[in-house]
């Protein structure tokens, strides 16, 4: 399945930054940074509750936040892009 | 139709910046700001290219990019919010 994960991490201090940090890295094991704080990953659901899990251990959840978006399998058709970008197939292989 | 739209903004120098505040500012006559660059817009097929031809009227196609995500008529089954938040329902009132 397409998750997207949108994120905001309060990086004031040299703490959120090192959240910052273990949040895009962990995503970037599962999925595809479209724009700098948002990843498409397809998963199964074993996969993204590995994910999930991950990720709601790093956040602070008084200063930071994750959102989920299920696109669905019909994901293709519910997404553009304009402007710069790095060209992908989440299926296939990354062409910057 | 709910359209998630995300934005990257090359903010090196003061043109960037400038375009990141206009995006914004569109975004918001529109939609509701749920994370510093991610939008949720409930918008009408006219709004929503109102909307889009500003925003790409506003970036620089070669530094910044949009993403829309068409979120369909069951968006809300769709969303999952993790965090730190700003609750609200885009059909309803802002609730802080």
């Amino acid at each position: 399945m397409m998750v997207l994960i949108t994120y905001d991490v309060r990086t004031e201090n040299a703490e959120g930054m090192k959240r910052l940090r273990k949040v895009a890295k962990q995503c970037q094991n599962y999925g595809q940074r479209v724009q700098n704080s948002v990843f498409e990953c397809l998963v199964d659901p074993v996969q993204f509750a590995q994910l999930r899990k991950q990720l709601e251990q790093i956040i602070d959840p008084n200063e930071d936040s994750l959102r989920y978006y299920y696109l669905g399998s019909n994901w293709k058709n519910r997404v553009e892009h304009v402007g710069a970008k790095v060209t992908y197939d989440p299926e296939g292989v990354l062409t910057v």
